[in-house]
């Protein structure tokens, strides 16, 4: 294993894949890893991107990747589509990437789709995440599909995130938008050779203008009379930019302003705050975990499943049966 | 409390909403209503209905609870949309829905939508099927929005779990309905005036088939060897319907197969079996609930925040961590 992660860390795509791999499969051999690569981590920029079915998100993170590479930066990709439980859907976006991006050893491209919980997903992606940044890569984008917790979550996990939409998407998905625009540090309307981009790009600032913080992140050290330069620096005005990646469009227009809210978190507490809620987050999932491995140690199957019997069969209420549970734990 | 408790068992209104507010708000209240009402539930059919934006599910289930009010059935909707953080959109869809069904005592409706963790969404939209059950509604129609994890965790609370689809969706949809066509007892095709409904039909038909199960559910028995009649009655076939919500095209045979379903379920193990699954999910959330609120009495945020700070700095590994709060719950 320790082969492995040193191999990881020279940038061997096989010893990537399988340290991943193994952290998703194992919690013992996660464990170990993450205690190993843990110190190597923090360097890469982690940049989440999400939107709704059909806003073209596959092929605009292709075209930041390649972007990305064109100024040297080693680029790792995480495509996860919580809502695939048929694997073949993913391996088809895959396989039509691989082509795209093939043959660059600065790119490392990792899908994944499950069938399990959103904490396994969950959990997974910050594996592939941690992985990828103990190996040196200088930016990780993380793709997600749909519009649901699930980007709210994986967002939770990036120190940028991505929404990305694109013009005539019906009505219907205004209350996804307004979901995933609170996540948004950037917001993208791709295929914005479409009629109707122009309108899209108005109703997103308006919807920015409405929202709770009329369209601005603050990522400020507390200062209690800041000076009107000190309130500019801690204050992040989410924009909308257009982009057509198809042809390339305003990709270098995004790569810059991506760069330029990493330099921002860096120069606020923003980065530090987004760390620390990752790793809130990760501490938390880890505990709860344990938490569970502990209980099946202490209460047999067979009696954990005689418990749930009762309480479907109304026998006995579900806080009494968390009282037994806890009460066999000690 | 408690006559707040009886009041609702009386099916009073105000007592029911204020007891759903109650379960949400807090977790000693909801101990205390949770093992009152406990004994009383388990009689209503709980019915999922999820599907993609723009499949026209809010008037299909305003059709469905109209139609089994015609049967004399007591209707409890619950409507989830876990995207919209902002409440106006669920206030305006209720506003639309109140129109409708106004002034029917034995219709109860309940919009939920919060900026909170799927997992609180869970909890409270469990809580408010527990209070409606508890009332003696007959029927409760849980309505989510959207097509990602909230929906597969929602329909774990429900008997059967209707997906909506409407013709004309585009392919990128493809990869959300692989994912809820998992959880699905029944399809429905709604807007089936629309051109294109007959491929919807025979696309959902064919990704059923292709499915792992080859589009039916087993709630059988345990039989070793069961004879061809067992089999039959064992097994569900997913059936794909037609409906056009807005003028009642195939409401009444859809009406006829939710109830064919729920007799199905009670002729096998099918009910007992996703009561237990539903039990199994409430008590391990429970458990979280109550091992976290330990933690944060064991130690001080003070002591928690200086963790997390240290995780995020990387001057200490998240499993590190983990062994530590677990020490000093000792």
């Amino acid at each position: 294993m320790i082969d492995w992660i040193d191999k990881a860390r020279q940038g061997q795509p096989r010893a990537i894949a399988r340290l991943i791999t193994r952290l998703e499969n194992s919690d013992e051999a996660a464990q170990q890893i993450v205690k190993a690569l843990y110190p190597q981590t923090g360097q890469a920029h982690i940049v989440g991107v999400t939107g709704a079915p059909g806003s073209g998100k596959s092929t605009l993170v292709n075209e930041l990747a390649k972007a990305f590479r064109r100024q040297d930066k080693r680029v790792g990709i995480i495509a996860v589509d919580p809502s695939s439980p048929f694997t073949g859907g993913a391996l088809l976006g895959d396989r039509v990437r691989m082509r795209d991006l093939a043959g660059d050893s600065g790119i490392f491209i990792r899908s994944m789709a499950s069938r399990g919980s959103l904490g396994g997903l969950s959990r997974a992606t910050a594996a592939a995440a941690k992985v990828l940044d103990a190996a040196g890569f200088d930016l990780i984008l993380i793709e997600t599909v749909g519009a649901g917790q699930a980007e709210v979550d994986i967002a939770g996990a990036a120190h940028t995130t991505l929404v990305i939409e694109a013009p005539g998407m019906g009505d219907d998905i205004q209350s996804i938008k307004a979901g995933i625009l609170e996540i948004a540090d950037i917001l993208v309307v791709n295929k914005a050779d479409r009629p109707g981009a122009a309108r899209t790009v108005r109703s997103l600032k308006t919807m920015l203008q409405l929202g709770p913080t009329g369209g601005t992140r603050h990522h400020g050290r507390i200062i209690t009379t800041p000076t009107p330069a000190e309130v500019d620096e801690s204050v992040w005005q989410i924009p909308v930019q257009e982009t057509v990646s198809t042809d390339g469009t305003g990709i270098e227009a995004l790569v810059d302003t991506i760069e330029a809210h990493r330099a921002h978190l860096r120069a606020t507490d923003g980065w530090l705050a987004r760390e620390k809620e990752r790793s809130r987050r990760e501490v938390r999932t880890l505990l709860q975990y344990r938490f569970m491995a502990r209980l099946e140690t202490a209460v047999s199957a067979n009696d954990r499943d005689e418990l749930i019997t009762a309480v479907a069969r109304r026998e006995l209420d579900p806080y009494t049966a968390v009282d037994k549970l806890f009460g066999s734990m000690k």
